[in-house]
């Protein structure tokens, strides 16, 4: 089911707001390019939750006075949080789940039946369940991963406890990289973490999750010249859906994903959080 | 058009929810009965504008902090004020408006283009304008209005702005009938505003403001013995929808109108006051 078949207009699947209705909010600045209530209403709807997710844009200036009225309404439930706020929210937060810790951001936040608030993060856990809906098997995989930004955190953590085997980090700030490494390794010493340069070698799986590719005359996020036919490549992006990295792996006769697939599998992991799940 | 059709499922008149929606909220407590969703989202959608609103309950013990959050909110353009927030809600407003202040309550509030916020009173309007598309010509009527709370009290200024030539007001409370009198004159000084006991003669119109003959089991608001059929009756009451007054005039051949007529005024003037006025 894509996100597109959810959104037509199917007269049993009417956003329909009542006193009644719960409410979810996702929160950033800006927030008009935020895509979540386009993909999470239809699914409240067609799980019979009487809810909706509007979206909030949070003033810098304002953010903790307007997040702590947004978690003082009493028929609001969850908030999605999107940039620039998903490390700035975690101080609001009760109880921070282990790998919004360890990736030191939290991009969900849920009221427990207690009154109590826990965030965790699903970035990079939408990663890994997009790819295991397309049957990628990641548990013992070598994974070269470029970026220790914010995305690029999430995904190491989410892919450590995914079970790979080995990952290495690159990143232009090598202090970043290494830092990432040192708390991914500490968290799941079973993962060989390392920080390095980017290397093809002993990988069988290139994962970008740094912005280069979106912007038009960008070129690869990294040298690709070892590059195989039988790794696979992950991009992140989303628009371009074929960034030039991608159009270099598919020339090559690799297996590509672009940031599709971390889209879909995070409002996956979103809606479970929310109990919207279906499946 | 009756918020029924409104409401039905057109599917040229659905609400989709996106990052660029504005956001207008109901606030209360409780909220699960409010009816202003229903009726204001079709309008917004049937105007064109990328609008919603949503319920918000707001705890009484979170009230400032929870409705200076939503003030904060950049993509929130307007709340309406419900029970039991009407009065609480007017040191929060920058600019109250005449009704408003005169009433000593606001039921709505906008951002306007200099980001202050001005707030109104529109619940007593909303009678004036439902009589009005039915028809009703108040100016020079003489009415004998019931209850001097927060519906009566708007009615009452209301009606008095809208140019009738008398108005008696009673309330079992005999202090609260005569403060509401007091404002009344002082503020529209061309209408003979007096508090009194419920006497029908030289009166051509009766209002009911008071709860009573919502429940099971109500009789009279007052003693209506000098009732005559060329007295209009109104009943502020939506459920049931003919109050035992309502009954007891319509026996006597009076033309009545129940609660509706104030709520689907009341529609049409928070729709204009949010820019999604139909006529």
């Amino acid at each position: 089911m894509t996100n597109t078949a959810m959104t037509e207009r199917n007269p049993a699947e009417q956003i329909i707001i009542d006193g009644t209705t719960r409410l979810f909010a996702i929160i950033g600045d800006p927030i008009a390019q935020v895509k979540s209530p386009r993909v999470l209403n239809p699914r409240f709807v067609a799980t019979g939750m009487d809810a909706v997710m509007i979206p909030v844009n949070v003033r810098p200036d304002h953010f903790e006075a307007t997040v702590r009225g947004l978690m003082a309404i009493g028929n609001l439930d969850g908030i999605v949080v999107t940039v620039p706020y998903k490390s700035r929210i975690l101080p609001l937060i009760d109880d921070v789940l282990p790998m919004a810790q360890q990736v030191g951001a939290a991009n969900a936040l849920r009221r427990e039946p207690d009154g109590r608030w826990c965030g965790d993060m699903f970035d990079g856990r939408g990663l890994v369940r997009g790819l295991g809906k397309a049957d990628v098997r990641l548990a013992g995989r070598r994974v070269m991963l470029i970026g220790a930004g914010g995305a690029g955190s999430a995904v190491a953590v989410a892919l450590a406890d995914a079970g790979i085997a080995a990952l290495t980090i690159f990143d232009v700030d090598a202090d970043k990289a290494t830092a990432l490494a040192d708390r991914a390794r500490s968290a799941y010493p079973a993962c060989a973490v390392r920080a390095g340069a980017v290397d093809l070698a002993g990988h069988d799986t290139l994962i970008n999750a740094t912005p280069i590719g979106m912007a038009p005359g960008d070129g690869l996020p990294a040298p690709i010249d070892g590059l195989s036919a039988d790794t696979m490549v992950v991009d992140v992006i989303i628009k371009p859906e074929v960034t030039p990295l991608l159009a270099a792996s598919r020339a090559r006769g690799c297996r590509t994903f672009n940031g599709r697939i971390m889209l879909e599998g995070q409002a996956d992991e979103l809606a479970a959080f929310f109990g919207a799940g279906m499946n």
